[in-house]
């Protein structure tokens, strides 16, 4: 292996907390703003996604920018149907504040930007996959976690919407068989980021420490999960 | 909604510049160099990963870290079995470079950590998994990916191994049923990062741009998978 090489193994502790700055003030935005996306940002926060890592190298990932409205109104018809079939999933109170909730902002974002995992297959086995063939789905889902931090860091607001019917979108999109739309993200300009998840903020759900979750050498019931939020949800 | 927020909505070019940095520089590392990894880092990059987001602030993750040199070696025979299986899926030339390879450091990392999906059932459904139940498990893999670039960040190297039978690894680590290892990550010290990923530098596989993998509205057969790597694989 080459060996020569001037890459750094340490950072300074400014490119440490930049990194975790923003990490934490990441949020899933729903609510945007007017104000176009210039191509030059949109290609860096593609280029990020694209520096994830990938199982086998493989590089599985595609993207399709959506900007055309008449495609966002069927993006969301498919959203509100899947909305709808979850609402029915929660008892009547809880019910009403799920719907009371605005989970996406497909149409007034500047695009959607619908991310593909493309499973179709190669001349050969993907290296690393044998085991997991998930795990092709899961690089996917890194560059999407890069993409979003680079978009935070850019100033720039997105949201993950995975209430879609994946094979409605992969028709509506024209995608080839083998190919499966992971997640559709919203991005645009927005004046403000809360500075706690939405979910968390209105109760929703109540939050972890992580401390709660982590076992040493052995799972332990003492290190156990968290009660769930949201009241009296049982049956 | 409460607005009143300190939250930034930019940061300044120095952010944006470290946070591509290190998604530019992070690497899939398999060798490592003794050394101890503090409880003080371990515990950035373990919140690192629990600002990840999380369908339905669901935050399904749990994590298992070892250093039990007995468990490490039972996780390195699951990798092993795996490996030899996944190398018969290569025709003889390609197999003798698939075995050359180092595409561990189980045993010599400074720990291993187990990711977890905790898909236990809950007290109700989670908010936005009605249509693509595996909403929760890409949680997780986002995790991951910012413990990965907070590893970077930190200069401690980690590798991703996902070639071990998930349900051996489940009973190996004593997990509960319901609960799912996504990864297995090696920890530790490096003295260098490759500056591009080993399996291109090797040429396993050639890496392809960005521009071909972005459609426009539409998936166009224009914007086209480059054909795989790897010389004459075909049968």
């Amino acid at each position: 292996m080459p060996t020569v090489t001037t890459v750094p193994v340490r950072f300074d502790e400014s490119v440490r907390q930049a990194v975790y700055r923003v990490m934490a003030l990441r949020r899933d935005v729903r609510e945007f703003v007017p104000g176009e996306v210039d191509d030059a940002t949109l290609g860096r926060l593609l280029q990020a996604a694209a520096l994830a890592p990938s199982v086998g190298f493989s590089q599985p990932w595609a993207f399709v920018v959506v900007r055309d409205p008449t495609v966002r109104s069927r993006i969301r018809a498919s959203f509100l149907q899947c909305r709808e079939g979850e609402a029915a999933r929660y008892p009547a109170a809880r019910r009403d504040k799920y719907l009371a909730y605005k989970l996406e902002g497909i149409e007034e974002s500047t695009l959607n930007l619908c991310v593909v995992a493309d499973l179709r297959p190669r001349g050969e086995a993907i290296l690393g996959t044998t085991a997991q063939p998930e795990a092709v789905r899961a690089s996917v889902c890194c560059a999407v976690q890069n993409l979003w931090l680079a978009a935070r860091a850019e100033g720039i607001g997105m949201g993950w919407v995975s209430l879609f019917e994946p094979e409605d979108l992969r028709t509506l999109l024209r995608m080839p068989e083998g190919s499966r739309p992971v997640a559709v993200l919203c991005l645009g300009h927005v004046t403000e980021f809360y500075p706690r998840p939405m979910l968390e903020m209105t109760e929703w759900t109540r939050g972890c420490g992580i401390a709660d979750l982590v076992h040493t050498d052995y799972w332990s019931d003492a290190a156990g999960r968290r009660e769930e939020g949201g009241g009296d949800t049982a049956d």
